[in-house]
């Protein structure tokens, strides 16, 4: 089974896709609070998931990190407006510190072709 | 391929499953310490893996956070003795906050059918 | 579809493969600094993806944890060295203590066969 690889650079690739499975990377967000970068985020993920030939109702599971878990509401109003409500992922969501401190949220998904 | 969810909500489904592949949300566990917490969190494992089909012979792998990781022995203790030991799955286990201050232990696992 | 698991202990196997994909225990180095402990934990990756018959050239997602975000450069620089520049995996970094308070540095990965 063949493995495709697309936005790829010297670290990582954006999109990895196989056996009908896509791997994305960690998608953050700009944006002054997480609500913002969290709509921002998921609009890139969207449109990575366009790239790959899926979208969000294939999604089959996702990680997610919030550098404040006091925040996790705003997140999740976000989060909760966005994904298909006939075809959410599963998920995990914990706190850690991203890449850099102005990141509040990060996620990572996996989707069906 | 088709993609089966259950349990599903408002922000995520316990339960997806595609391509011979069960991927279960994070599990969190009532309890007053770590390891009553990380047996009420494998029951749900258990107990999610059985309506999909499958149990915890057939785990591929866990992603464990554990809230503080001086309790990473009594987590330990009840996850070794819960584990199929002719099966266990890969498995990392790191430090987070969960989404609610109680939460001691959770576990993000996939399994094949 | 079978599961073949190697390296198995009490805890987890540090090898399961399973429909065509290599999912691997998360993986630690020895070493003074981050660098040298990445260098060895890639190693193990190394090893152990052969053990299971396939290479970093296939890597498909890896999960990367540091225990000290101001370290990532030295980390990054040593991962960025060891990658298949033509086959780069889905990744994703964020901070977290580890089992033990000497590692700097751990990831999880998956590989296609």
């Amino acid at each position: 089974m063949s493995i495709t690889r697309m936005h790829s650079g010297a670290r990582m690739s954006q999109i990895v896709v196989h056996n009908g499975v896509v791997y994305l990377a960690g998608q953050v967000g700009e944006g002054d609070d997480i609500a913002a970068q969290t709509t921002d985020m998921l609009a890139s993920v969207d449109r990575l998931l366009a790239e790959a030939g899926t979208d969000k109702s294939k999604l089959l599971a996702a990680t997610v990190w919030v550098a404040d878990m006091a925040e996790i509401a705003e997140m999740n109003a976000v989060w909760d407006a966005w994904i298909d409500p006939a075809n959410p992922p599963a998920r995990a969501c914990t706190e850690a510190a991203m890449v850099l401190p102005k990141f509040k949220v990060e996620v990572m998904v996996t989707a069906a072709l």
